[in-house]
């Protein structure tokens, strides 16, 4: 480990026999901590050549357990967001990508932080079991088109052992270390193909754009040195994606978006997510793919997919045919303008942190979720607001959050007499 | 923490009070190792300013004891050399320097590797402590006008952390580490006056020259910062210094340079080295301390100083003047030169191991030392050699070893039929 450590250091390439050893003896725990920091600093200052990336990637994968969805009839495919505030898309296109014919069996994961985690949504629906038996990921997957599940088995250890080093020794953001740590659990997830969200933006993990490219670039690579058909989409997180924020909230407004309800941002992306799924799983030309989409929403049978999803996960699809039957927070407080003019720019992250201390979210992993909790947001950047319109609706069932969420609100969104100029909610697609 | 390591990994400076919480954290066990070796990791590559070497020397010194020796009347000097094999100027070089009036209360370490510890060789006198009283140290230094000891107390707890850490992470040889590690040492040693021998070659911590140039800069540097008079020598360490290597071997080949009856490197070094320790010490010009050092050889003054500190420290002045009285090894066996030619290189650090391996050194720091192993060096680089002639004798009690030193001995020193061309011994100064 001495021997590797020192040629990083000095900027020389790590073979693969040398990436696979530390990958291992990181798991293991026979490499020290304070080893395994120094390499990631050398990592981090002097970077990787794409074939180091990949095959720390694929050491990383193979630390842990790899999924085998040989069991699925047909080609899989899988989709991964970089996270993002009020992001509900996995709800929303897995039962539309299922609905034209792909197959997914779709694991994410729990909220932590700024960030919600689909698990979490899906749970806020009484019933709603995110665990399931290999056997039943199989049949419902092959009978309906998809399933979505937390992470089963032990998904690359390796990466979870660095990155719990990475995160108190500043060597998070290297891009090589971002690109394998989510490339290797994707591959771990043992689909056929994999469409990436990768985000930035005010609420994103990469808050600059060229910096998102990079990343992405850098995991398409990855996903199709290991044979995988992979596609990334660049898309902005400068704003939260749709309207709510919070698990049940996001639940409703998702089967608003699978019942044609609701357009704008959210239902944009999610069409444009689908239209990807299905042209990497059945090789039909973008265009169709984008036409099968909407047609999907609109003649509902997306939403009939979601539903059978739902029930299959033993979810109490009730509550998805009338909404209102979801619980609500005690307490609904609304947010005024306290002045006229634009919204021109929203704190996304900061958002993403008011919903978690109304209760919707976990600052750590022990923290219990309330799925009422969250914030419904009346008026986006753009939006023309006049004194005492309601800007956000914060809902919670812990009364003393209130107080310091609207304070904290107002100081995430910012106001200006000049109409702001909109990012493209898509920016780019890397091939 | 975090954030000090965020700011070096961007090659920011860090400031005199972030160096401290460093220095502080690491000592206390606060700062856990693996955020301590990113750090240093994070220094190796990206190097640390003159004034952050400086801040992190003192943030060293000051995490343990620093000596105090306001008790002995004058200035006070020391005397530090970065180690090398056969180095026994300190026994010769602080009675020299007594006998010209210095005051010296002389630290020194043990042997470890390839590198031999002067308290061990004193040891090798019956009757030698090496552990004194505060009371004794400063009695003996204020009558004679030096000692010779152990280190004492808590010396830069901070720097041995450190070293520990970097030993195992790869970030051991980074020029502002190494040298704010041997200053911080050195300025808690607490002398108002500071020589350093800087060794390079194959015998030598540094075996680039202008690595050791870069060092002894930066040493001296600190050393003025921290205002103390400082110079260092920059001295070849390519051949063993003098002709023995072991501990009770050594200090028979010190008293001969003491009376006068050995001349050569060893001599040539032990005269330039107390020249600048009486040079900073009375400010005497150097043609001065020059006359002065050789002159305390010829008149025995230095050898009868050498008796008086011996004695006052409880050791057997006996064996000094007669060292046939000195233990010997059981075994003495002859290298004979298996071809003539002239010697033409020596792998001193190799040869330094051999002597470890006879006895004579630690490998690790539990190991016992068996003071009357080593090696006499019978041929040096330059000399010429023909069949059959002795160019070492092994000393050891230890009959296992012998054959497998002679094996490595004859590796370690390469033959020509060229006359190689030598090095000066002395190179440069750094004032």
């Amino acid at each position: 480990m001495y021997d590797i450590i020192a040629k990083k250091r000095d900027g020389v390439e790590l073979s693969k026999e040398e990436i696979e050893f530390f990958a291992k003896g990181c798991t293991s725990g026979e490499i020290p901590d304070y080893q395994v920091s120094a390499l990631l600093m050398a990592i981090y200052i002097n970077g990787m050549s794409d074939t180091e990336t990949f095959n720390l990637t694929i050491a990383m994968k193979n630390s842990g357990d790899v999924a085998d969805l040989t069991a699925v009839e047909g080609m899989t495919v899988d989709k991964h967001s970089t996270g993002g505030v009020g992001d509900k898309t996995t709800m929303i296109v897995v039962p539309m990508a299922a609905a034209l014919g792909c197959k997914m069996v779709k694991m994410s994961g729990r909220a932590l932080g700024h960030t919600g985690g689909t698990v979490d949504k899906l749970e806020s629906i009484p019933g709603y079991r995110s665990e399931l038996s290999k056997k039943e990921i199989f049949e419902i997957t092959n009978r309906i088109g998809a399933c979505m599940i937390g992470h089963t088995g032990n998904l690359a250890p390796a990466d979870r052992k660095m990155y719990g080093i990475r995160d108190v020794t500043a060597t998070v953001d290297s891009l090589p270390l971002i690109a394998s740590s989510i490339m290797s659990k994707k591959l771990a997830c043992g689909s056929d193909g994999i469409l990436l969200d990768v985000k930035f933006g005010s609420g994103a993990l990469m808050t600059d754009m060229s910096d998102a490219v990079s990343l992405a670039s850098e995991m398409v690579k990855i996903g199709k040195t290991a044979s995988k058909k992979t596609i990334a989409l660049l898309t902005n997180m400068d704003v939260p994606l749709g309207y709510a924020v919070g698990n049940a909230l996001e639940v409703k407004e998702a089967v608003r978006v699978l019942k044609g309800e609701q357009k704008g941002d959210l239902y944009d992306i999610c069409i444009e997510l689908t239209t990807y799924l299905a042209h990497i799983s059945s090789g039909l030309p973008y265009a169709e793919c984008r036409r099968l989409s909407a047609e999907c929403i609109d003649n509902l049978t997306a939403f009939e997919k979601f539903k059978e999803i739902i029930s299959a996960q033993g979810g109490d699809t009730s509550v998805i045919d009338d909404t209102s039957k979801l619980p609500l927070a005690r307490y609904q407080y609304e947010i005024k303008a306290e002045r006229s003019g634009y919204i021109a720019h929203m704190n996304t992250q900061e958002i993403g942190m008011i919903s978690m201390s109304l209760g919707a979210g976990r600052a750590v992993k022990e923290d219990k979720i309330d799925y009422t909790a969250g914030i419904i947001i009346s008026k986006k950047t753009g939006d023309f607001v006049n004194v005492g319109d309601t800007i956000a609706i914060l809902h919670t069932n812990n009364e003393s959050k209130i107080y310091e969420a609207v304070m904290k609100y107002n100081l995430a969104v910012t106001c200006s007499e000049v109409k702001p100029e909109l990012q493209p909610l898509i920016y780019d697609v890397v091939k």
